[in-house]
Order: C-alpha cells, then sequence, then structure tokens
C-alpha cells in the first residue's frame, strides 16, 4: 500500500526544507515498524530503551558533527527557536545585567524584542538601514554584557556571518538555519540552538548544545520547562520529548555523517552557492538583493530588474518541477534555499531556467 | 521498500501509546508522498496551502468531535503539556489574584508547583493522604478565584473524573490522557489542553482547546510565545508549528469521528475497562489500587497480592505479546493502559493471561 517516490520536485523551500531522500524511506517505515519492534515509532514510550538509544544517538550526532568539547551538553526540546528567543535571556541574563545582540533581521528583531522584555539589552549593530541587506562588521561588544547574541544566517534576508564576531563575553548563536552546514569552533560558544527544520531534521525540535558551565549564574528563578540546566540535567526528559521529531533528526544526522560531516557539507554547499550566484551576476536581467561579501550559502535572494516579468519566469521554473523559490515578502523576488540535503542537480535545473529566461528577456 | 507489520503486539504504553494501525500507514505515506504532491510532509512548509489546510482541519475536528461552541478555538504548540502547567496560571491568573486547583497526582502536582511560581495558588483539595488513590469529592472552590484548575484523569494513578466540580469561576481542565474518551460539554470549561501523545496523536503537539473571551483579561504582558491569545489570533502560525505532529493527530481525530466520534469511543472505552476491571475484581491473586468509583477508564492500575510471584507473571503477558503494563515507580505492580485505538482484542488476551496465572498461582 505505500509508494514510493522518486524526486519530481526540486524543493527549494525556506524550511521546513528537504532533506535526504533516504531518511524519508527511513522515517516512513519506522512508522509502520520500528527496528523490527512491531510497533510504529509514534506509539512508544519516549522512556522505552530503544528511544532512549534514539536519544543518546542523536545527542551524540550533534556533538560528534560539530566536534564539540566533550564537557557540552545536548538538549532537545519542543517549541521552536521562538521559545529560545526567549528562554536565552532568561537563563543568560542576570537581574540587573545587560545583554548585548546584533540586529541583522526578522528573527534577529524578534530576539532582542524578548530580551528587551526580560532586562537591558543593548543592540550592538544593526543593518535595519538598507534593509538588513549586509552584516555589520567592526562593532563593539561591551564588556560587562553578561552575553552576546547573534544569528548565524538570516533566512529571510539571504545573508550569513562568514567570520564570527570576537566577544570578550559569552557567546549565544542561533544558528538555526545554517546548523551543520559547514565546520564551527563550538568552544567559541556557550550555545549554539536552533529549530531542526532545515538541515537538521523536520519542524518539531529544537536543539540547544551548550556548555554547562556557562549555565546557571543569573540567580534567576525558573519555570523548570524555562530552565535549561534542568532539561540538560534530564537528558532532554524531563518531559515526554518531540519523538518524531528527535528520531528524524537523528537520521539526518546519522546520513551528514556518512556523507562525509560538516568538512563534506561545506564542500557541496559552497558548489551549490557558486553555481546559482554565478547565474544571477552573469544575467543582466537578474540582480542580487545582499552585499556580496555576505551572502548566504543557504539562502541566495535575488530579484528581477524587470519586475513586470515575474509572472513570465515564474510559469518557467513551476514547468521545470521547482518549488518554493518565491521571496518572502519583505524582501519580493525569489529566495532559493539550499540546505544540505538540496542536490546540486536541483541548482542546475533553476540555473538552466534562468538561461533559458535570460536569452528571450534579456 | 517498505513493509507493512500487522499488530503483533498489545500495546498497553501510558504515552505516547497505541494509535490505529490505519493512521499509522497513512502517516507513512505521507512521510514518502504527502498527498501525490511528490514531496513528503516532512519537507514542505507550514506556510503552504497544503499545510494550512491539515492544521484548519486539525482544528476544526477538535471542535466538531467535542462538540464545542462557535466561538471556541483551537491552538496546536509544541512544549507538552507542562508547557501549558506554565502558560496557564500566566495567562488565567491576574496578578493579586488566586487560583484555585485540585491535587490528584504527579501531574497536578506539577501543575501547581508552576502555579505557586507565579501567583497565590489555593489547593482546595487533594488525595495526596492515600497515595492519590481517589478523586476528591465536595470540596468547596473560591468564589473569588480567578480560575479553577484539575486534571480530568490521572495517568500514573488510575483515577478519573467521573462527575466533572461544579464551579463558580472559570475552568481550566488538564485533559491529556482522557481527551476524546468520552462526550464533555465545552461549554463549562474556558480552556481544556492536552499534550496530544495519548488518544490525540503522537508526542510533540500539544492542543489548546478555549473560550477566547476568557483570555486576556490578566493585564499581565506576556512573551508572544507564551499568551495563548497571540497563537490563537495568529492561527498557531506565530512560528513555525510541530507539522507531522499536528497532521498525525489530524488522522487521528479523522478517524475517531469515522469511527462515530467520541460517543462510539466512550462505548468501546467502557467495554474495555469492564472486561479488565471484571478481572481485577474476580481473580483474588489482584487488587486493584484505587477507589472503585473513581476508576480510570484509560489507566487500568493494579498489583499482585503477591508480590514475589511478579517475575512469574512478567513473564506470561511478555510470551502474549503484551508490552507496557509495568506500573508506575510511584505505584508499583500494573497499568494498563487503553486509549482509544486500543482494540478490545488485547484486552482479552490480558484477562487471558491474567485468569491462566490465576489459576496456577490462586
Amino acid at each position: 500500500m505505500l509508494t514510493d517516490t522518486k524526486i519530481k520536485v526540486h524543493n527549494f523551500s525556506a524550511g521546513p526544507c528537504i532533506l535526504p531522500r533516504e531518511v524519508f524511506e527511513q522515517a516512513a517505515q519506522a512508522v509502520l515498524d520500528f527496528e523490527g519492534s512491531g510497533l510504529s515509532i509514534l506509539e512508544i514510550s519516549h522512556r522505552s530503551k530503544p528511544f532512549e538509544a534514539v536519544m543518546a544517538k542523536a545527542q551524540a550526532l550533534v556533538k560528534e558533527l560539530l566536534g564539540a568539547p566533550d564537557h557540552y551538553q545536548v538538549v532537545f526540546l519542543g517549541g521552536g527557536a521562538s521559545m529560545g528567543f526567549h528562554m536565552v535571556p532568561l537563563n543568560y541574563l542576570r537581574p540587573g545585567g545587560k545583554a548585548a545582540y546584533v540586529n541583522t533581521g526578522e528573527w534577529a528583531s524578534r530576539a532582542i524584542k524578548e530580551a528587551k522584555a526580560i532586562g537591558d539589552t543593548v543592540v550592538v549593530a544593526s543593518s535595519e538601514d538598507k534593509n538588513f541587506s549586509y552584516i555589520p562588521k567592526g562593532f563593539s561588544i561591551p564588556a560587562d554584557a553578561d552575553f552576546f547574541h547573534f544569528t548565524s544566517n538570516n533566512t529571510i534576508f539571504g545573508t550569513q556571518y562568514k567570520q564570527f564576531p570576537k566577544s570578550p563575553v559569552p557567546v549565544v548563536c542561533d544558528m538555526s538555519s545554517d546548523i551543520f552546514s559547514r565546520p564551527v569552533n563550538v568552544a567559541d560558544f556557550a550555545l549554539i540552538y536552533g529549530g531542526a527544520q532545515k538541515n537538521m531534521g523536520p519542524a518539531g525540535a529544537t536543539v540547544y548544545l551548550l556548555d554547562p558551565n556557562a549555565l546557571g549564574k543569573t540567580g534567576r528563578k525558573l519555570s523548570p520547562m524555562l530552565d535549561l540546566k534542568n532539561h540538560a540535567d534530564k537528558e532532554s526528559m524531563y518531559n515526554t520529548p518531540p519523538v518524531y521529531a528527535v528520531y528524524v533528526s537523528m537520521l539526518t544526522m546519522d546520513w551528514m555523517k556518512r556523507q562525509g560531516g560538516v568538512v563534506e557539507m561545506e564542500k557541496r554547499n559552497a558548489a551549490k552557492a557558486r553555481l546559482l550566484y554565478a547565474a544571477v551576476d552573469a544575467l543582466p536581467v537578474f540582480q542580487g538583493t545582499t552585499a556580496v561579501e555576505d551572502r548566504s550559502v543557504m539562502n541566495a535572494t535575488f530579484v528581477l530588474k524587470d519586475k513586470a516579468l515575474e509572472p513570465t519566469f515564474d510559469a518557467l521554473w513551476k514547468e521545470a518541477g521547482i518549488s518554493g523559490i518565491r521571496g518572502h515578502r519583505s524582501v519580493g523576488g525569489y529566495r532559493a534555499s539550499m540546505y544540505n540535503a538540496l542536490p546540486i542537480e536541483s541548482v542546475q535545473v533553476l540555473v538552466d531556467v534562468m538561461n533559458e529566461f535570460a536569452k528571450k528577456h534579456g
């Protein structure tokens, strides 16, 4: 009764997004029969040994893929990175203390709003003056801040930090949309967090990779559900975790590992981005929307110089089986999201369409 | 490559728990190819029309199955009912106001702890004196409380309200473990909430069925992530919802509807409970752990009078393909969870094992 389907759609969705085909196959099989147990992954107890093994493997893979120091801990929660925006200042900002944030777009702005509701929050740099089309550089971070927060990749605006800011205070990074896309030096971060639904897995889980030594320093009394230390101590089992989202994340991370890890992901992602941005730059009908040096490898944003031609271009890429490249309303135009699992063949299909369009309408 | 599996395990797990076999089949198929789109349900945007339709259908089914008044709203969030324990007092308890709670076990206790951290919280009744083996009755609820909170079914202790308390103030009920098991008069409740992972679906989603007129009355400034009004206004799309958990919940509710709704569920659940409790009462080797009138139809708890025989009994039920009937550590003994999707045939297998055991060791 189950039918397998070969890729017939080139999925450039910004997230939730494409995952590896073999992950979908394993994930579907587990819904019917998890590891030959006769039970669906959806009906097993989160306290069963098989699921405890899944959780442990998922936690270990996060650390292994990113080369995290041994003492770092991994927490999986529901609620999305948006819940993280609330939890970060609760867990790292002392009453009377100060937080430092960079504003590089919609998600950074939401994180800042949450921090301001909790305590003194300084925006040390912002690219709002040019509709978030670049990454601010050369700013300074106050040495008396409790922590410094930034967003490594800006899904909506298509910008990405190529070098991470040097900080005199603990660094917290929302890596939702480029985690596992490249190597990072985890020891530089007190906390890396992100929603699963880009490179890591499906919607429904949020990962926190944290240095336990940087936790529990605020003296703030927290609800156990908002207390990262509680969740870390309880191995993400304080309450029922999002079982399936953790399972599929584990499968996806295992796939990354078999492919060669984040070093290989970085290579593939660079090749895809080169291919696409080369077309944007070579074809005069198109224009990139961000500073060239800050272009995201994950989300390439561009517009048609002649907006009136959009319906014509749209018809062309839809016919080619391309999905999800319409830009966010705050940028307009187009956004091609090229997460880890997107094959370069899909990018080639898009580039072919762009070339064909440019030939006719250039 | 996908293999279907007939039921070979009788799954009495307390939650996450058994769901209908046909739901697993639909849910597995959607992981490969969602509604013939060529895309997996795990890779589609939560803002795509097909998923918006899933969300709308899931919301409508909650209201339809429970016969909720038209103006009630349904919210799906990640985070579990444990996050609800924190959100309930934030959303319903005025600063300087008072909350009234009944303590009937572990989850009620956790809810009370969260409420106490936020404001004045009165425990109007408790069954802690007898290890939560009964439901308190005849208590009074202060007319000046902002709301009254109770837990309709106590998964760990196996007790359940047969009649809901009359309250002079708005009623909030954690129905995590018996929602959709029987008809309720939704208009009596300001809020019904619960984790999905019993009768409604897999782990990873939490449902809030609420009267919008009872919201936004505290004057409290809330994080948008903890503000039920924000999530209701944004149709559960303030941030990325737990897509797959909502989808599988929708499938499960659709199955309930096709089976005859909560009236039919109540009939089936009553038949299963009668069968099991009759064995507990008829066989002198076993003993129920709760007051007879408060016995849960969802979770039947019982012990062996001779604890030394547990390994013998355990070997017997395991051999019969039964899974998940070991009791929670705070009660010991056994707990047979008989949620909506558990067929009466599985209960019969357990009863047969109990009879066989009693014959040999009675």
